[in-house]
């Protein structure tokens, strides 16, 4: 099967300007089919704060009442995912940008009330991934740049996780490609402490992921990335690795990064 | 040839729920393949205005610095688009949105300094318009809904009138389907006099246009919409209509509103 290399790029890169060029430079170097699924950054939490919507975080994930929802679909289905387009076009990358409600690519169902009101957030439906749109896009060799905005089928759009995003696309392409999933950020891996760049971990399995996470080596949001990165590879995805954005691309020889495995 | 219906949406029925909604309920009910393209509404200059930012207009056309550009990004390819898109998806229509730079759709040039600097204002270049990727997307039966938003190929964003921007695909199109142009708004059609809905132009040629805008009855936002209709007319598009958003669609023996035509 050919290799699709599914790159999801974190709030930190796309909020750096020079780390952004460095990451869209290997991007664009590329030669296998790409996805390309974007986060967020700090854009949203800025713009609302301007415009006076109050914000509140859960476990990393953001509460999204109505006006927050409106300032997502702005910063992430608007301005960062055409500004990502642009400057691919201009290294001669045909990228073409969508949100999940474009030609009905991710579907997702608004989070029901468990405890917390996560507000207008959609968690992707069973097959919500429309595989044939993708491989359409992917045989015309146009280059996706997937938004975290989804769509229940029924007008709402719905804020989902790009983590999440990145991992049920892998997932559900891996029936037709040998994914490789790729996500990148600030960070070079998953670190054994947070302060020191150069203490991330080469292999990571899943044991050894519940151990660092029992004994609060791996915390915060690293945890839900591994548990969509985990879940992932478990799914049939080839390859899951967690590096820093400027490394991305470097031949798996020289990969400096983590790279999860199953046993 | 196939006939190919671009219908452009103006911003005052974007922003009435209501109109908005029965304007959608006609579009989904086409047979034929459509392309919508829209325009901003007053989203872009509240939202600007909220955030402080100076909005100048001259001509009806707004004056696009940077932060004006981000903010018609946000709202343009962002919210309005999307918004569209998931409402059309939960009528069964396969709609998938765009702007410019996506898959290169539409590319434009900074419009030049000739007394008045526009900004980042772009006017649509020589074959700016990528006719096999709209053939391509029309052949899937998809919809494409197209923000007023392009790029220059090197990595810049540029806001565009929705209105050129409905009437340069509408032109580049027409070596390949019948191309029914329609504006969509909120008069009844090019109104003799503005106070009355029912003073509408059934049919209006270039040579009246003329006239009623020399003597002043055709004015203001009126003279751009009415240039670029007949430079499509001109460039062999078949028919140009300019009506209320919620007749367009009724078949051409009852068509309520201003038909333009050669002689």
């Amino acid at each position: 099967m050919q290799t699709l290399q599914i790159v999801k790029i974190g709030g930190n890169i796309i909020d750096d300007p020079l780390k952004l060029e460095i990451f869209l430079e290997q991007l664009a170097s590329l030669k296998n089919p790409v996805i390309l699924v974007h986060g967020g950054g700090k854009s949203a939490s800025t713009l609302a704060k301007t415009l006076g919507i109050q914000q509140t975080m859960i476990d990393g994930r953001r509460v999204t009442d109505a006006e927050t929802l409106n300032v997502t679909v702005m910063v992430y289905a608007g301005l960062i995912n055409k500004t990502l387009v642009a400057k691919l076009q201009a290294r001669n990358c045909n990228a073409i940008g969508f949100c999940g409600a474009d030609g009905n690519l991710v579907r997702s169902k608004k989070r029901e009330f468990q405890g917390i009101d996560f507000g207008f957030v959609g968690d992707i439906v069973e097959n919500g991934v429309h595989v044939a749109q993708f491989q359409e896009l992917l045989n015309k060799a146009l280059i996706p740049v997937i938004s975290p905005i989804t769509h229940d089928g029924c007008g709402q759009l719905l804020n989902t996780n790009a983590d999440t995003m990145a991992a049920k696309i892998a997932s559900a392409l891996c029936l037709f490609y040998d994914v490789s999933l790729i996500y990148c950020f600030e960070n070079h891996g998953v670190l054994m402490d947070i302060k020191n760049q150069e203490s991330y971990i080469p292999e990571l399995s899943h044991t050894q992921y519940l151990t660092l996470k029992n004994s609060g080596i791996i915390s915060k949001g690293m945890i839900p990335k591994l548990d969509n990165a985990f879940e992932a590879l478990g799914s049939g995805v080839m390859e899951v690795k967690i590096c820093h954005a400027e490394y991305f691309a470097d031949s798996s020889t020289t990969f400096k990064g983590t790279k999860l495995t199953r046993s």
